[in-house]
Formats: C-alpha cells, sequence, structure tokens
C-alpha cells in the first residue's frame, strides 16, 4: 500500500510517500463453517497456498487428494477476496472434519508442560525416521543471501517475513513473503502440497526466528532440516531433536549454529 | 537454557554452550476453565503480568478491580508452573466471562475486510479522544537506545522480542521481553495494571514491527502513541489512524517515520 508518512531526518519533518506491507484477514471456512481468521498479507494466488498450508499444518488434511475444491467466497458489496472456502474430499474422516471445527493444533496445546504438548503432536504427526546428513556448511552459509534476493516485499516495505523452500545442496524452489512469519511457511508448505513435491530432500529457510510452531509445521510437512537467519527457542530445539529434524540457525557468510547435538 | 550446540566458522564445526530463549505453553484459565494457551518464555511473575495483560487487550476485564484474585496452578507430578487461573470479581458482567470462553477478539476478527474488524473493536474499545502531541523528535531517535541497553534476554539469546513504557518525553518504566512479541506487549500492559499506571501520557516501544494486533493491544489500554524499531503493517496504519494513536516506526539514531499523517 503506497501510504503518505511524514519523514523526520537531520531536525526536518518532510511529506513522502511509502510502502507499507498489505495486512488484512483472511476467513477460512470448511464447507461453509468458519475455522480460523489469520491476519496475513493479502495475495489471490498465495491465499489459496496459505490455506492449503495450514489445513496440512494443522492436520486437517494430509495430502491435496483431501481437498475437492478450494476458493474465493467473494462479498458482493466488497468485492474483497478475504474469504476461503475448502470443500474436503468424501474420503476424508469425520473427525478430521471435527478437528477443522474444534481443536486447531496451535490453539489447543496443553498447557501443563512442553513435554505433553509435544506427545500430541507427535501422535499425530509422527517423528522423521532419522536426522538427514547436513548439506554442505558453504552452501548453508550462502543462503540467507539467495533468500534476500528474492525478498521482493521486503525491499520494498521492510515488513515482511519470508521463508524458502530449498533442494538440499541446490536451488531454491519457491520463495513467500507475509506480515506474518507462520504464514510464510504454510504459504510455502501450500505451494509444495500444490505441486506435488516430494519433501525428502528439502531445506526449509526461514527470515527469522524458530519458536516451536514453526517446528510444528515443519514436520507436518515432514521436511528433514530447518535454516534459520534468527535464533530458535528451547521447546524448537527440543521439538526438532525429538522429531529429527535437523536445526541450523544464525546463519551468517562465515559461519552458523547446529542445534540437533 | 543452557544447550551443547555445534558452531560452525572458518570451515570448523566445535561444539559449544549456548544460551537459548526459554519457550513453554501457558495455559490460561479462568474459574477452572481453559481460554486460552500462549507459547511465552516462562517467569513466574511476568507469566501473571501476562495474564493480566492479555485478559484487559482481549476485553475480559477492563481494570485490575475485576480481578478477585490470580494464582498458577502447579501439577503435583511435575512441579511446573505453566497454568494460571483467575478468577474474576463478582461485578464483572456474566457476558464478559463468556467472551472470555467463546470469543477472544485475537481468533474472532470477521474476515469480509479489515473495515469490519476495525469497527467491531472501536465498539468495545472506543477510540482516545484526539492524537497527543508528538514528543521531541531527538527523544522519539533515541529510544532503540535506551530499549537495548535494557534487553537483557535478547543479549544472551538472540531471540527474543522486547516491549517498553515510557513517559512522554521522559524515563523508561518498565522493559519485558518474551519469545512472542504479542506477549511481550501483553507483560508491559499487564505490569501497568499492577501498579495502577495512568497510560494517557505513555509511550508504548516495540523491538520489531506493529502488526495489527499490537496496535489493537495499545487501544485496549489507552496508550496514545506506539515508537517501533521496525516498520508498520497497512492495517496497524489505518487502525491507529482511525483510533488516534501516535505511529512512529523505522526509529534510527538520526530519523524516524511517523504514520498518522
Amino acid at each position: 500500500m503506497k501510504h503518505t508518512i511524514q519523514h523526520y531526518t537531520n531536525g526536518q519533518l518532510s511529506n513522502k510517500y511509502d510502502n507499507i506491507a498489505d495486512e488484512a484477514p483472511l476467513e477460512i471456512r470448511i464447507e461453509g463453517r468458519s475455522i480460523a481468521v489469520l491476519m496475513r498479507q493479502p495475495n489471490r494466488q498465495e491465499d489459496l497456498e496459505l490455506v492449503m498450508g495450514f489445513m496440512l499444518t494443522e492436520g486437517v488434511i494430509d495430502d491435496r487428494s483431501d481437498v475437492h475444491a478450494i476458493q474465493h467466497i467473494v462479498d458482493p458489496r466488497e468485492r474483497r477476496f478475504n474469504t476461503v472456502d475448502v470443500i474436503l474430499s468424501s474420503g476424508v474422516p469425520a473427525k478430521r472434519r471435527h478437528r477443522a471445527d474444534r481443536e486447531l493444533f496451535a490453539s489447543s496445546s496443553c498447557g501443563i508442560c512442553g513435554k505433553a504438548t509435544q506427545e500430541r503432536i507427535w501422535q499425530h504427526f509422527p517423528p522423521l525416521e532419522k536426522f538427514i546428513s547436513l548439506p554442505d556448511p558453504k552452501w548453508i552459509c550462502n543462503l540467507p543471501q539467495v533468500l534476500r534476493k528474492q525478498q521482493q516485499h521486503f525491499s520494498q516495505t521492510g515488513g515482511t517475513h519470508a521463508a524458502a523452500l530449498f533442494q538440499m545442496d541446490g536451488e531454491v524452489l519457491i520463495v513467500r513473503e507475509d506480515v506474518g512469519r507462520h504464514n510464510a511457511v504454510d504459504k510455502v508448505i501450500g505451494w509444495a502440497i500444490q505441486e506435488d513435491i516430494d519433501p525428502s530432500q528439502m531445506v526449509l529457510m526461514v527470515s527469522g526466528r524458530v519458536a516451536f510452531e514453526i517446528a510444528q509445521k515443519t514436520l507436518a510437512f515432514k521436511i528433514p532440516m530447518i535454516a534459520a537467519i534468527g535464533a530458535p527457542s528451547s521447546l524448537a530445539v527440543d521439538f526438532c531433536i525429538g522429531s529429527r529434524i535437523q536445526l541450523v540457525g544464525f546463519i551468517k557468510n562465515d559461519g552458523f549454529n547446529l542445534y540437533t547435538v
């Protein structure tokens, strides 16, 4: 969004135009029932990716074959595209439709301890079989530069996070940006579901920090490695170790930390 | 949390100890009913601030007199302090107890457009009467340095956000850190409620970006100005203009942007 602002510098205030990251609510409905509202950066194509990724990481769908139809619902008064409705395939068990209605993982963790939360998630998303071998450290150190060059919205607004999928030791496949870092991850995963990407040789890269929910989403799509520019939280480290997901953070030109040791 | 990691630098991997930001789920109960689970950085005192701030910004309480008692519930098997129970005062209307149960603002926005979401919030939290005059620009440019010196957890872990309350044109009153930036804001607000601080001459400072929910929390406690190191979103700018909250972002040593023009 272009917006008039006042910029202060060297003791002077002056008017200028500035690019500001767009944010608007997206309501997700499954067969007409509202299951969640996310604040996201609107984009017609990316909205559908976001909803696909969100449904997978929340345990509503297993893959794209569980989705019969997905489309925007347009309010005729507004002509805004801020609601997406999904029709699930006939084979999807009723208990998963029910989960969509009542038990989103993100808001239903158990407060007693992180351990109980993790075990509940592993019941639905089992840990990976084994840790993958770490890619070439020089390749890892180069990831932030590759990502940064593709952060188009960040360059314009300074107000967005990015997530990306890289082929292990290889090229970047997709970069997505959003005002919410969870959304950027869900968009990348939703894109990969739609493109039928095999996650087993992929690395999920994030422009910020890794807290628990990012790690949970990574396991949900069975991606074997997270590479982050920022720091992880203690629960993310615990969860990645238990899920056998390699976790690398604080990546700089000349170094990084490996947390899964 | 102290954790063994491997650090890669100059072509060498070496073991070292690292400080990692703690993250654990906190379950919030009102009179025994679970209303939310937040992922937060645990701290016995700050947990109570977080719950007080969260209840105010979600519209469950108006001030501290609405709270009869607040305490941790300890699971005897675990000896962990990850659940807080609140008993509301007898005068609190039943409809607000009901809101706590079913209608948290953060998860109940309307997906049709940002405008409807804002109007719904203004029904509960009316806009401020008028914009305050902007403080001395030089004072604003100095805020990040003052905040940075007090970000103790960030210095140790690099993994936490900070929020602070400053007296307009004056001193910092409180700094709180958390793995979640909304939590840092709720802790600051919760502290201010407990200390009976008048918000009308305060500035809320945040170490990161300002999206819609941060602006909504600011209005809920009637703080007339937000100062951010990062960028705001379009919806945060709209909402601050409509709420008559001054919004300053991208603060550096020699300049900043004023978005509420």
